[in-house]
């Protein structure tokens, strides 16, 4: 019997590949309208190399692009200024984009009417994960004590700990429990190695082409894929 | 000869007193809806200590606000949802209403259209001070470079050096330069030390009573009494 599903966030609940173009993309045209002077594929891209550099919750990602370009790119003009005006952009991209799939929200409605417990475990910062379940608005379909963000557990993603501690606060088995992402080695492998039931969701995003070490016992394209496969194969009423 | 003016930003350009109080409310409201279960009133209280006790430049108030209180009030909901529910109030407050005074605008529209340099002395971070300016939209009225702001200097008000310093980068005369601001002892006695022109703006916010050491060559209540000023006493045609 199927009690619970938890769902990763990024590149599950929406598509964070496409919103971080977006977004840093809106950012960097900001900066040039605020005075910088050089063509927006060349700030892309050393945007990219920052954030690879200082990793994705590093929270200065314009001020040390900014660093890193020579003053000439920005003579008279205070450099503060074009930061905020990268930062107010980002900052407006989330308001506008940051989205959940169509598919997703309305499934996950669907879901919220039955007995299914329906929860999160996620690789991130408390904070900024948490802002994007309420930001998607997702967080009324949501089990308030079932949310599990890897940062505030002080336990990461791939160690099959973090599944089992989901478990274990609900006091539920992992045999009836599920797991919905989008990264083999993350999400379907340490899940799959507790004996949870696991769900590869598979429609882009960085991980599209990744092979984990073990096989998900399905893999669907989309929200509504999964609903199916719930009312067969556990004989969900939603 | 007048040759440039420089501005305070903080209850001066726009009633920050007004903005933090609206932005708190609506951060705290948010908390509740999100599942902390205390009075408004008991929340804002708490939350104007958290920010007396770490400065208001300090970033995480929300979640040292919920560190504060009693686990019962939340029980059953993560707190990272409940903070970052908090947080995003507090910005979308800042999209909605961090505006300038009507008449700063305006007056700031038509004195960038004459051979004054317009500029702004300011104490604070950087990127938060800047991020002001940006939002307000004010930023096509004022000189690139005549932006001053305290962390960015290393000089913080009422030290009369960081209103000497912006005299110096721009080779002006503090003689020839106003310096207009709400707080009498930051905004008004520093730049008189040094023999810049000043003006009061006295329409509310927590300086509104307060009484520095030397007076201020004119106190206004308005941008369009400062202008009537700037016309009679320093035939600007604006």
């Amino acid at each position: 019997m199927l009690r619970a599903i938890f769902f990763d966030i990024d590149d599950t609940l929406y598509s964070t590949s496409e919103f971080s173009e977006v977004a840093r993309s809106n950012a960097v045209g900001a900066m040039i309208e605020a005075g910088l002077s050089l063509p927006r594929e060349e700030l892309l891209q050393e945007l990219d190399e920052v954030i690879r550099e200082f990793s994705t919750n590093y929270e200065h990602h314009f001020d040390k692009l900014l660093l890193r370009l020579p003053k000439r790119f920005y003579r008279g003009v205070n450099p503060a200024v074009v930061v905020a005006a990268g930062v107010i952009a980002y900052h407006e991209t989330k308001i506008r984009q940051l989205a959940p799939y169509e598919d997703a929200i309305e499934v996950l409605r669907l879901l919220s009417k039955t007995t299914l417990l329906l929860g999160i475990i996620t690789e991130g910062l408390e904070v900024k994960q948490a802002e994007k379940l309420v930001r998607m608005r997702i967080t009324p379909y949501l089990s308030p004590n079932a949310i599990f963000i890897s940062n505030q557990l002080g336990i990461s993603k791939p160690n099959p700990k973090i599944y089992q501690r989901a478990c274990s606060d609900l006091n539920i088995k992992p045999s009836e429990t599920m797991y919905v992402g989008d990264n083999p080695r993350h999400d379907i492998d340490p899940p799959n190695s507790i004996g949870m039931i696991t769900v590869r969701m598979r429609r882009g995003g960085k991980h599209h082409n990744d092979e984990g070490q073990t096989r998900p016992h399905k893999e669907v394209q989309n929200f509504w894929d999964l609903l199916d496969w719930l009312r067969q194969e556990f004989q969900i009423q939603a």
